[in-house]
């Protein structure tokens, strides 16, 4: 999918919305367990309930991997049953020499489909041109993580900055706004200024909002650019939002909550 | 494995050969391509012919996650048949918040019973730490690649030293020895003494031996440690030595020869 195809579906849905596919058989709504494909069965009846709320769906790889070949039948699966008019990226967070790298382009670009996959930036420039081969396919690196320990390295003071405003500096030379985005965390608002002025265009794919603590306006007022240019994440705040029979019920209350307030903003962002 | 397995295995062995699994049914012997599971038959004709040549196997996730979920199964066919004498590891470079690398060593380390698992050290200690929770089990952080581009952001000089180099320092102190190696390409030898004061007990594994033109010699000697401290992957130079029905017994020919000139290495060095 291209830039302007998000941006008109953001437009048209009034929605910013990214929900992450997170399925853990540890947590799936009890009646779900005798299906044949559990995993499946949920992702189905979560993005049957929301496909019109969120523009992107993000699938992590690890939980569909840490159930074996039948978990990546039930990503292959997932991957085929997502709606082509949704923005899908591939949580794999992977990162190889060139060769390498091909392969995991081809594994999820060419045989899965998704539009985009998150990277990491640590092996340079030959870990990331695989992914930016192909028009209307995306590379979303790692900047600024949500987690905790982002603070080890990514926050590192070089002799030109922090380490993550030096991976945005140098990383978007590789390509353009129209085939990378970035990972920044909800839980560093006040970053964004900072990442806004490294890359004003480019879309920032903003996880963390919901369980992870982060407020979706403070992120939203400063992130937002021109043509939108954020998505932002939420997985178990949603998807767990239910645990009995009705849960994608439950799950669409919870997105439509959010899709709500980012009218809302939208709105505010418009007319300001 | 333990550390004094693992020494104790490549002292018996006078190896401290790791061989790469990374199949492409592109490269493997065309009259492979008749089986079932080509890709498991490959790795098994190999791993009959070199397990008493090397210490370890290393196979790359991309490599059968490039086959969708047939890949991921050949994948599990090979952990399983991989020998419990070998040290196993998994080179899927991995990286996420913590509940999702908790996700990861489930998959790597208890469903896969895999020794070792290839991680990137981009977001700091919360990605890192679930995989050093088992006694045995280990993280091999990538440190200084041998891709070219590895200089984009490993060779970056902050304060106290360039990235790769405060990586070392900082996440040897998550865990010690026993359960931390680092990933250091054979393309870097003039950096291997540097790292050798930062890290003088752990392991390394050196991939870039062979294809990608490490000299096996001149890392060696600055490399080894007193509890020998080396892994050194060779993939492609090794499996696709021979095309043939007899690819196996060239394959073998080839592990031979590095084998030989690692005990004239170790012999060396054991005398100096």
């Amino acid at each position: 999918m291209n830039k302007a195809d998000l941006v008109a579906q953001i437009k048209q849905k009034s929605s910013y919305l990214c929900i992450g596919l997170d399925p853990d058989l540890k947590k799936l709504p009890p009646h779900l367990l005798t299906e044949s494909d559990p995993i499946f069965a949920f992702n189905q009846q979560i993005i049957d309930a929301t496909h019109d709320l969120c523009v992107a769906y993000k699938p992590n790889a690890a939980f569909y991997e840490a159930y074996g070949s039948k978990g990546w039948e039930s990503l292959e699966k997932t991957a085929a049953y997502l709606p082509k008019e949704n923005f899908n990226i591939i949580d794999a967070k992977r990162g190889d020499i060139g060769n390498t790298a091909a392969m995991y382009a081809e594994a999820f670009f060419a045989k899965m489909n998704f539009d985009a996959v998150t990277l990491q930036p640590y092996m340079g420039s030959d870990s990331i041109n695989p992914f930016l081969q192909t028009p209307g396919k995306w590379a979303i690196i790692l900047a600024l993580t949500s987690n905790a320990s982002s603070a080890d390295f990514q926050l590192w003071p070089g002799k030109e900055g922090l380490l993550y405003e030096q991976v945005l500096r140098v990383s978007s030379t590789w390509g353009t706004d129209e085939n990378i985005m970035y990972v920044v965390g909800a839980t560093h608002p006040e970053s964004l200024e900072k990442i806004r002025q490294i890359v004003p265009n480019h879309f920032l794919l903003v996880p963390g909002v919901g369980a992870q603590g982060g407020d979706l306006k403070s992120i939203s007022t400063v992130g937002l650019n021109d043509s939108i240019g954020l998505l932002i994440n939420a997985s178990r705040s949603i998807i767990y939002a239910g645990n009995g029979k009705d849960f994608a019920k439950a799950a669409r209350q919870e997105a439509m909550a959010l899709r709500k307030q980012m009218d809302h903003i939208l709105n505010t962002y418009k007319s300001s």
